[in-house]
């Protein structure tokens, strides 16, 4: 079980609820492709501003799966 | 419109709510003085500690603002 | 006051609330050997997948304390 | 329209030409696989030398796509 | 003369023609307001990708001015 | 032959003896799908203990593929 | 109190005599203009060199001051 | 179990034989006093030389180990 | 001998005097409780201000001491 | 063939042309004395600015030449 | 003794056999013209593939000489 | 005049009086080889401990030296 290997695939999720909020919507992206996401790591969090707000959250993601 | 320059400024924002709240609060400084704010990455985020626990929140935010 | 020295420590602390809940987590626990932490950084923010979704947020914070 | 997730490629592009044209190099293959290619980054710039002088160029790019 | 202090400011110019134009465009509209620039580093270069190819080229620059 | 583009992924190789054993298993999963590999980066190594002893090597590689 | 904002300035400091005067010229550069510096991080030390010997120390700081 | 929080120490082992020989130097050194360690990351790889010759490796690892 | 194993610490040493006396105040303390001391490494220079001056620097230090 | 060993020297070059012809004058300066250059990397763009204008680019770059 | 002062080289050394062999090759070939080599430190490792197998391995290390 | 080629060298100096100290001795020893030193960059700051003392700073600086 411990010598498996992993795939990385980095992806920008977005959010105007918050950071949680933008990595969730990045993990279910890439759930409808990949069967066997096990962890990520958050490299970049920034935000879009419109009228001196922040209108959304986007956060970039690398997302490990196990390869079979 | 796609050619513009853009000034980039540091902040630290402060807030004993959270991280999100720490960023909404240097955005809306920024947002006093300049009116074409249009994106913030988040740098680094630390937290002040009183008597065991997290009194507030500090976040160091670049932003990016139209220039003209 | 002003001459101190500080320790520093590194912890990961998890959470299955958010971000900010597993650094929480991290510093109560570092509150029960050490009396006086006085700031945080946040070094990495991961999370554990399971099924498609976040099961736990892993944060890894780094505490200053305050010696003598 | 905000709440895009987006995925990211990495490849390497070259050019006898120059560092522009290595990077544009690089955008047309990734175009041809992916339709919605909505920004890039450069990571690095190298060059090959033979006899004295840069034979070609090679960057490597980072580049965002629209999911869905 | 060796002891100036220098401010250093932070811009990303752009261009659809080439990288040093993003960072001459950038160099023209800091020397608007400040007289004594001195020296350029290069930070980050991106493009914005249209129709699948490189529609304006982004380049963040520090720019150096000496403080009278 | 100079003016190849090349993609990059990225793998977590794992294995009980060693670290170039590590990476040999995450090349050859690569080398399953993708038929011109060219050459690797090691980006990370960590190692996976119990009982005291390291149980498995993980190393984090980047892999450069000839696109045709 | 701890609610504050911050903004971030960058200056590069020269000095014959050393790294700390170096430092110290910028914050009184700064402390002109800025009423509210709370602190100060070296970024970067260099040195001039003429003759063979350091001719002045170089020194860029980003400096912190409270937005009231 | 998954809301662990975990410490994080730093090493430094050595070896005339190899990397992975330095690696659980540090590992078996650590297991003395600490019961629950359960992985580490390679920081940094150095070697000292006698006589044109690699006389031992040194190789600096974090590593994390479960709070109770 | 050179097969040792060495456990690295980091401390923030202050000291209103300069930066060398700051490394040595960390220095100092952690002579108390550590017998084997034989290296540190600068990672981070900081000042705090007062009233426009420097009142005391900050320096953070990694010490490697030898495990018996 | 493939085991060979490469020294890298590290060089800036300029040019008031562009960013490649800086890097151009590099690996000309240093093929005057190295028969053997193969690659270069770029690890640094700097320009110097004169009268609000960029007289001459200066690029760093690491060029790897063969041993015998 | 203790105020020697070093220089510093780097080489890439490759290998068919595995990572400490491309670095002792590394070694041995800057043996030959400097007698004082004192320490290594790894800055990369990468891997030539052939044919879906790992070909060579190259491994870029910093070398220490003691200056007479 | 704008248009030099400069050569990059790196060299840790020694002192047991300070920083500023350690870097000019590198200095120094690099003046004998070559006659055009232009600038120094701080790389890094060690110090070698001995009975809980600094007995002398390591400072790696790298060099820069117009080629003719």
């Amino acid at each position: 079980m411990s010598e498996h290997t992993y795939k990385m695939i980095e992806l920008v999720g977005s959010s105007h609820v918050g950071i949680e909020e933008a990595v969730k919507n990045a993990v279910s992206k890439a759930a409808i492709d990949e069967k066997n996401l096990r962890w990520l790591e958050v490299l970049e969090t920034r935000g879009h501003i419109e009228d001196g707000k922040i209108a959304h959250w986007q956060v970039r993601v690398k997302i490990g799966a196990t390869l079979d």
